[in-house]
């Protein structure tokens, strides 16, 4: 598959690099890759901000520090390996797509934290927060978590402007563009969905296995692995078939990826994720290791799960009781076979697939990745 | 100027019936054609969300809900008005980017009306109330007014992946749409910088009247006028001097339409406006009326300004002595004689410009229109 080019002085095919790496391997390449994309577009961004008046530069300053915080770029990184895996070559231009990934992301995280109420993401105070300590800083009037929240309300929305005039701007033609827009709009609207089912279901006193897994397809399937590859396939002006691949490939792994997510905020080590092991049970999210505890549990063992899941001054015994339930109902075995299970569905699909090697290679090397995480995850007896 | 057309089924030319109507019969005639368009939209949108899950449909309706609501449609109005003047001629097509228009309206009066707290928006309830009351409905556990204020940051969020979908799916060839976006794109920015000054401003004992201006600019000139007409230019494939002259003309209508908003907001008759004509001046909102009413006054009255602006609990009494110090100061009459110049400036702008006369004549309608709104507004004395 050849690619009509629009732009060729931005024609520099730095994919083939990423030919032979392991997943590891290349997520550090591309990061070292996208971050100075990013950080550009930054500085154009806050000089803007600062002619419409100085106070404008903290929402910008803010998204900066969020993008910069860490993360592992990984939607970006799939709509790099889809596009690459569908035959597209320019580097440059699919960067676009990939930061517009990335800043929408950023923009769905700073949301997501005003609902949870989190305080820290990856050991940073969240936005709402940030903007409370700068409301205090700057010895403003009224009350600062109402300052705090109204500007990362409004960070937000301007992350997700970013997000839209990174992927209108890239030097892709405009009929190509126009095609991936369909499955990126498609991915905030679903995205929205599932974000909202999410929602209602820590407001729910029970919700099914099968509601669980609608939460897992659309808040993270879709959101981190589908919609990213369909948006890298589209740019590169992939084949209707290209897209029925990344669909059956994007969403099992998508759904195992957030079932090991569950596995390790609730058994993993802090140090190693970064956020508290018992928020999970304190804030009663409805995961597919509780749902399931819950339905092959006995009934005395019920009513400590009634007492302790959701009960945010929950004891250290109490959510270990929590964890020892979980396990001794096979809930943590079901779970985690069933995320095997789906990266092995993946894996198969993807390996059947007749993608261009260097795309293919990265995508195959994500699903052995997770196959080892899961092996590595937690003691399951 | 000919249009070049992608899809000419729905080539109708429709603008034309709006030639020589009054500002008022032309928003009334443009609301008959833009509401079932959403409507149908909407049906849409429901069918898809129930295909998600049924809990996901109550994002869909709160939003159609808000649409509804009534408005006047303004900024959807001035995209399709500034389309026909510079020579566009397909009807259903401009109607997507109107459309999109309103659905980002939306989006923003959500996160306004929570970032202000705000229970009540023409007469009706605002998103998150609506969403606490479904809570209390529904029976959920937790909190209800913290799911409110969820459920409708997701809503909003929805409704900006909404407009986005519209305008981007617009028949219109795709070059031209790329194009558009850069001055909705760049329209999304500058409303997220203006709002944010303007929340920046009530936390602040005191700010300038440049900064005033400078709010009124990018939070409601280049919104709600500039830049959905430099949209609909964009997507009838205007010239370049174009977009100068709807700047010139834009952004000045804009400030004064905001101006008068202001006067009205403190000096109408609630059962006009919607909204009790106290809350401007209980929230401590600087409008041009405060800052410069502060600006002339005397120590005394100052020492009133101080008690009265920003108290939530300001009797009638209080409110009313305000009000009087914005009369006796001549802060009444500079707002009013101000808005009046910019309108006047904006009128001779689009007089002198060699735009088609159908959307000409609207323009020029609107400016009369407010004009007529101006010498009615208040008692002056």
């Amino acid at each position: 598959m050849v690619e009509p080019f629009l732009y060729p002085e931005l024609y520099i095919d730095r994919s083939l690099e990423t030919s032979g790496k392991k997943a590891s391997e290349f997520l550090a390449w591309f990061k070292k890759e996208i971050e100075p994309f990013l950080e550009e577009y930054f500085d154009e961004k806050i000089r803007e901000a600062s002619e419409v008046h100085p106070e404008a530069v903290v929402l910008v300053e803010e998204i900066r520090r969020m993008v910069g915080a860490g993360g592992k770029k990984i939607r970006s990184a799939f709509a790099y390996a889809a596009y690459v895996a569908s035959g597209g070559r320019s580097h440059e231009a699919i960067l676009y797509a990939s930061a517009a990934l990335e800043l929408w992301h950023t923009f769905a995280i700073i949301h997501d934290d005003i609902i949870d109420e989190s305080n820290l993401r990856r050991g940073q105070p969240t936005a709402h927060i940030a903007f409370d300590k700068f409301h205090q800083n700057r010895n403003f009037s009224g009350d600062s978590q109402r300052f705090g929240i109204s500007a990362a309300i409004l960070a937000g929305d301007l992350a997700f402007s970013f997000a839209d005039e990174l992927l209108d701007s890239a030097p892709f033609p405009a009929e190509r563009i126009r095609r991936a827009k369909i499955y990126y709009n498609a991915m905030k609207q679903q995205t929205a969905y599932g974000e909202h089912l999410d929602v209602i279901s820590q407001f729910k006193k029970q919700i099914s296995e099968a509601d669980v897994l609608k939460i897992l397809e659309y808040k993270t399937a879709k959101y981190t692995i589908e919609r990213p590859l369909h948006i890298g396939a589209a740019l590169a002006g992939a084949d209707e078939k290209y897209f029925q691949i990344f669909s059956a490939y994007g969403v099992p792994l998508g759904q195992a990826f957030q079932i090991q997510d569950d596995i390790l905020g609730t058994f993993g080590k802090e140090e190693e994720i970064g956020k508290s092991v018992d928020s999970d049970i304190k804030e009663g999210k409805k995961t597919l290791l509780i749902i399931k505890a819950y339905e092959l549990t006995n009934l005395l063992e019920k009513s400590v799960l009634n007492k302790v899941v959701g009960n945010k001054k929950a004891s250290e015994g109490q959510i270990e009781k929590v964890r020892e339930i979980i396990k001794s109902t096979g809930s943590l075995k079901y779970s985690d076979t069933l995320a095997r299970e789906l990266i092995n569905q993946a894996r198969g699909v993807m390996t059947a697939s007749k993608l261009a090697e260097e795309g293919k290679n990265y995508l195959l090397q994500i699903c052995d990745f997770l196959l080892v995480r899961a092996a590595s995850l937690v003691d399951l007896r």
